[in-house]
C-alpha cells in the first residue's frame, strides 16, 4: 500500500483531499501544527478527522510562526469581518501567513522522505482562494521541482515525489459535492478564523465567507453552527 | 541599509556568511533553530556570533525534527566516524536530516516577508558539502524560483527575492581565509556533530573531519579544542 503524507488543517478543503487519497488506495499519514493560531479548535477537528478517516499516523508538529509576526491569525490584530476594509497594503489579505504553506509542505516533505513516501496531498485551491501567493498552481509546481532535487529520491533519480493538490481547479461547492461523494462527514470540520468560545463559527470572516457561499451554491446547508444563525 | 536574513547555525561557514553579508553593506538579521539536535553547543555559538556580529535582532525558532526520525543528528543513533562504514543506504551520510535545509529557508522566508527583507543568506557549499543533496547549486536555485512565487513580492511582482550562497564554490580552505579576512574569530565557531560535555570537539565525525582539512589546506590552526588535541 503506497504511502500519503497529507497536511491536515481540520477544515473543509483538507478533509476532502484526505477522503480524495483514500480513496486513491493511499495509506494516509496526517500532519498537523501547532503554529501560535489564536485557537485550537482546528487541531480539534483535525484529531477527529484523522480518526474518521482511519489514518495510520497523525503527527502535530509544533512550531511557532508568532516569533515573526505579521498575520491577523496569530497575531494580536483583528480578523477582518465582511464589509471590513482589508487593512493590508495589497490585495493579499492580513490573514496571510508569510510563508505558510511553504512551512508546512517543508515538514511534509521531512515527513515523507522519513517514511519512504513519494506523494504529498494539499488542499489548495486556485479560485476560491482568499488571494494567497501561495495557493496557485505555479507555486505548487515550482515547490514539486525544488522538492526533488532537495530529497535523497532526487539525487539518486530513483523516485520522484508529487505534490497532489487534487482541489486546484475546484469551487468551494465543487469541492463539497465531491467530499459528500466520498462520505465526508462536514458537521466534523472547523473553517472559522475566529470562532466563539463555544466552537460556533462567526459567519463573518474570509473562511466562513467562503464556506456557506460554498453550501448555498451547492444547493446544502453548512452542518456546523454559527453564531449569527 | 538593506536587510538580510541569515540562517546562522554557529558553525565555520554560516559565521562566515554573517561576516560576507555584513561586509556587503546588509543590516543582519539572524535566525537559528533548536530542532531537536543532540547539543545545545551550537546555539550557544550562535549567540555569541551573533553578538559578536552586530545583527540587529537573532530569532532562535523551535522546531520538532525528531517527530519524524530519520537521522543520527536529531535521534538516538551513533553519529559515525572516520574509519566507519557509512550505515546508510546509500551514498546520503545517516547524519544528514531530511529536509533540513528547506525547512530552514522556510523559515528564513517568513522571516524575510515579515521585516520586508528580499534577500536570505545561506552557508551551503557544493564542494566540502559531506553529500547532503540540499547542498547542490541546483537546489538552491529551484528554492529561488517557488520562493519568488511563494510571497506577497512575487504576486505584485515588484521586488525580486534572492536565496544568497555565497560559499557554494568554495572549499573549506577557501572559506576560512574568506573569513580571516573579513575578521572572523573562528574560535567562537562550533562545527563537531558530537561535541564532548566539555564543549571539546570529537575530530572524527565528518564535520570535524571537514573543518580540520580546511585549516590544514588553508596552512592554519583550528584554534577550537578538540578531545584529541
Amino acid at each position: 500500500m503506497k504511502k500519503a503524507v497529507i497536511l491536515l488543517s481540520g477544515g473543509l478543503d483538507s478533509t476532502t483531499v484526505a477522503a480524495i487519497a483514500k480513496d486513491q488506495g493511499f495509506e494516509i499519514y496526517a500532519l498537523s501544527f501547532r503554529y501560535g493560531q489564536r485557537h485550537d479548535q482546528e487541531l480539534d477537528a483535525a484529531a477527529r478527522i484523522a480518526q474518521l478517516t482511519g489514518v495510520k499516523r497523525h503527527v502535530i508538529s509544533e512550531i511557532d510562526l508568532r516569533a515573526f509576526g505579521g498575520s491577523a491569525l496569530t497575531d494580536d490584530i483583528s480578523v477582518p469581518k465582511t464589509g471590513d476594509t482589508n487593512n493590508s497594503e495589497s490585495d493579499i489579505p492580513i490573514t496571510y501567513v508569510p510563508a505558510r504553506n511553504t512551512i508546512f509542505l517543508s515538514f511534509a516533505l521531512a515527513f515523507a522522505e522519513t517514511i519512504d513516501s513519494q506523494d504529498i496531498f494539499i488542499g489548495v485551491n486556485a479560485l476560491d482562494y482568499s488571494g494567497y501567493p501561495d495557493c496557485r498552481p505555479d507555486y505548487i509546481t515550482a515547490y514539486e521541482t525544488m522538492a526533488n532535487l532537495a530529497t535523497r529520491a532526487g539525487v539518486e533519480g530513483t523516485q520522484k515525489l508529487t505534490i497532489h493538490s487534487p482541489l486546484m481547479e475546484l469551487n468551494k461547492a465543487g469541492i463539497i459535492k465531491r467530499g459528500l461523494e466520498l462520505g465526508v462527514d462536514y458537521s466534523m470540520t472547523t473553517s472559522c478564523y475566529d470562532p466563539a468560545e463555544s466552537g460556533a463559527s462567526c459567519g463573518q470572516c474570509d473562511a466562513c465567507t467562503l464556506r456557506l457561499k460554498g453550501f448555498k451554491e451547492a444547493g446544502l446547508t453548512d452542518p456546523i453552527p454559527y453564531i449569527t444563525s
